[in-house]
């Protein structure tokens, strides 16, 4: 069922290790067959070393295991939610990569501040607020979902163009239009992180980029217009 | 004699080199045979290239020798010090990993500052206080150990749901249920004051995370309703 | 055509992620030959896993392609223009750099604090002026050459002495007397950024040192008085 | 001639690359044999991977090239000046490692912050005072070696309790009782220059560490009493 979703999301998987975003068993990623409505996820908490494609989980869009012997990721819920709200997006990633977990521990999200971000990302990856006590005590992983979903709507940001998000106290969710784009994002995500950090580190008055500077970077990569790579 | 416990005392001793953890020789991870009353540690001063498993010292909980050729690592005082006070652990691991080193040099300790933190210690990681002229012309390995388990006693931390303090102008010790758990918590918290260092970079006034979320990150993946993972 | 200046513009290529230098493909590196005025360029978006020698695009000194049958990068222009202004220059490489980066997005040059950079550069590596709109919206990679070039001539500063630039919210172009020297040149860049970020943190009010001690190891390892290295 | 000692500073040499001490040829060390009074030095700018034992130049106490090819390093007048002045030493070693190298550039002493620092070095490593014009223009690497020595006469400090010395506005000088020492201290010079930097970062008021601490960690290690390691 879905073997070739399932095989994207474990090479998708094999490479948070490879790219340095993950210690022990802290990410994960998914893809969605859009289609069927269902998604293939890593099993929860096992290692790295022995994953292997068929262990990925297939799940509805509510979370329902519909294949596998395994438990899935204890963060299924959160996935399923923006698969559902963000109708755009085919992969998933959740890692806990040290330097963008720093700015979402902090509290900040992360200006655009040069044609790196510009590149991938159309304007800022925002922080999501702090989730309250019953969002906690309730469903969890559901509401991790709901409060992102809630940052993107309320301050009108397009999933798409802004394909990252920092969780409050917690870490990045990243996406794109498949499990391996998802991951490439996400590393774009721990870089501009680490120049975010270090670019305030040298210039705390720092303002972001020139508008005009971001439109040209991003629509150079992104739309009819783009003109970078090959056709 | 208790092979099987030298054999994964020597594993978690290899494992300090390969996850980064130490420099030269500046590490040593023991465990306890809790039946025996028996501790396997590394010996004092051999590189880790040469280490070979049956070169584990055995001494018993006052520290003695018990079998063995070559001396047991220096901080042997402080591991068995621990290990009578602290019934509930297994191994114990000590390192100079720099970035926990840090924390220590400065005389912080590590605050919960997200859910990284959150899923392996149920609150700060504590900084002991300086230990006194007499503490340490005396018998100072063993004095280490006691500021340790002052430091949980005086302020009621229990060392199973924090398996791991800063030494004050020193280095971390960390442990676990055996040596493997402790080394990959010694991973957490050199990973955790990293990120936390980077935070307050980012945001100097940051307070410690929401205890209702660090509730509900600990006790997912700890006790009975844990339902990180496979079962 | 032109066989081994796209071979050394290959290899200078292939040594950008061998030393750490790019993410994915975020990073070029051309070449020049002098007699026919033809430039030897990376294509633009290929892999490094993926590129080969006879991919090299050659294009002439206004950026048109002459032989290959991929597009060139798309920071062509810029290249071309610095081969027109700079004709003692041999090899252009770009890249995103992460310490370099941070020092552009902050938008300072980085000064001359110690001896390693004056072993390399006469003086500090200078970071240009924002872009106006119109250069941006205009024909935005050549006008990123020509802000480069400003920056030098009415600084004053001499091209061949001081082998690079920060574009201002954007990353470093660095050069050399050939593709292998630039990349060179480039890894120093990014040393001295990393290295001048701590020294500013550790001493906030530090002065670019002294003049004479710049003087002696720039022409220490340049001119006709070096002494550096063999004959 | 002196074949064991060539070979003993080739390897020393070699093992700067893989400590991840230097960047291209920014390091050298060398050996002396205190009974003829002849040293061997790595000869300058030549690139580790192509560096061979039998490449090592053989110079007198004066720098004076005694057998050997290639002419040796151009800080060869620093290291003589430091072995005439300093009898106990064996080895000396000159990097521009990063962390180090970013103290130095600051103009800062690094204070003994720990037990790391202090179980190799018995108190702070000074910062030279920044050179004269004269000592810059006139016989530049013999006046480095004469402010270095000038530095520890003036201050009282023992060269062979504090292996190490950073040259304002340069990089270490670091030395032990043979090559092989020189290079492990080298190694401690970089790891406590990191840790300290971030000790700072965390505590930016932070004291140097406690006295009777910095005597039992120094102690333990070195003199007649130490107890560290095997017999």
């Amino acid at each position: 069922m879905l073997e070739s979703l399932k095989q994207a999301v474990w090479e998708a998987n094999m490479d948070l290790p490879k790219y340095g975003l993950v210690t022990f068993t802290w990410g994960n990623v998914s893809g969605i067959d859009r289609e069927s409505g269902l998604v293939a996820i890593k099993p929860s908490g096992v290692p790295y070393e022995e994953l292997r494609p068929e262990q990925m989980v297939i799940v509805d869009l509510e979370g329902n295991v519909v294949e596998g012997n395994l438990r899935p990721s204890s963060d299924t819920p959160t996935h399923v939610a923006l698969y559902r709200a963000f109708e755009s997006i085919g992969g998933i990633v959740h890692t806990h990569s040290p330097w963008a977990t720093s700015w979402a521990q902090a509290g900040r999200a992360i200006p655009a501040l040069g044609t790196t971000h510009g590149d991938y990302f159309y304007g800022e990856i925002p922080c999501t607020r702090a989730m309250t006590e019953a969002e906690i005590k309730g469903a969890y992983e559901l509401e991790t979902g709901n409060v992102i979903i809630e940052t993107f709507r309320t301050r009108g940001i397009d999933p798409a163009a802004v394909p990252a998000v920092l969780v409050n106290s917690h870490a990045p969710f990243v996406w794109g239009k498949d499990p391996h784009n998802a991951v490439h994002n996400a590393v774009v995500v721990e870089e501009v992180a680490k120049m975010g950090l270090h670019t305030f580190a040298l210039n705390p008055g720092v303002q972001p980029m020139d508008q005009h500077l971001l439109d040209r970077h991003y629509l150079r990569k992104h739309g009819k217009n783009a003109y970078y790579g090959q056709k």
